[in-house]
């Protein structure tokens, strides 16, 4: 799994979603750094930390086998020299629903290392608010919880 | 605004919750990148873009005044030399309610500018089974919501 080398941070973004549709978890595991400290946050989940806790997660979520469609759009991207820090929209249809699930929103971070670019967090969670707030007039809706 | 210089990505993140708890909108925005593209996802809400819905969203927030108390804890961080990317758990306690709130996790990134570190994304989640894993056996709970 270590032979995979991403010459850019979207390359290890392409591989990433790539691998959440196909259930692949060597594919999966491949994105993320291995020498890092590395972060995963899945909708509605706890915090995962370390590659043991990382790998377990999605271990048991592909034990089902392949079963989603995800579309990413409207990246906003911001790419240093050694790392690219991703939002994207996670558009996610689940094969026998008849409609795509409300979008995620998803903070993807990515380390240049010597063996190409890895996926140091991957931070997803619900937004509800998106689809009425893209036709709603200037200026965002107000946050549904207060932080 | 632009006065303030904060000579590491720690002391914004000092002055972020500072200013969160103060609900202090100037004090919020001096932490935030001018120039780069900033992203902001409150806790289920939609992803906001840029400097003015951010803006815009911690303004309505901090309309009502301060009201809270936030005890950071278990930071996973990420330090580069020009990029820091935390990784945090945002225990929230607010004004007249009895108990804390269940955690929020967060995504913090900050970026080595010209004017000293700054935060160019803040996501943050509810964590809800953050609590039960701490006591649980080795391995994490399984993710809630199928990603």
């Amino acid at each position: 799994m270590s032979a995979k080398i991403f010459p850019t941070a979207q390359d290890a973004e392409n591989a990433f979603y790539e691998a959440l549709e196909r259930a692949d978890l060597e594919g999966m595991m491949a994105v993320w750094s291995e020498d890092e400290e590395i972060v995963c946050v899945h909708p509605a989940g706890q915090r995962l930390a370390g590659q043991e806790q990382v790998r377990e997660a999605w271990r048991q979520m592909f034990a089902g086998g392949p079963g989603m469609r995800v579309q990413v759009a409207q990246q906003v991207a911001v790419t240093g020299m050694m790392v690219a820090v991703h939002s994207v929209h996670e558009n996610i249809t689940v094969t026998g629903e008849p409609r795509a699930r409300p979008p995620m929103v998803a903070t993807n971070v990515y380390l240049r290392t010597p063996a190409g670019w890895r996926m140091i967090v991957h931070h997803a969670s619900p937004a509800p608010g998106e689809a009425a707030a893209e036709t709603a007039p200037p200026g965002p809706a107000a946050p549904k919880i207060l932080h």
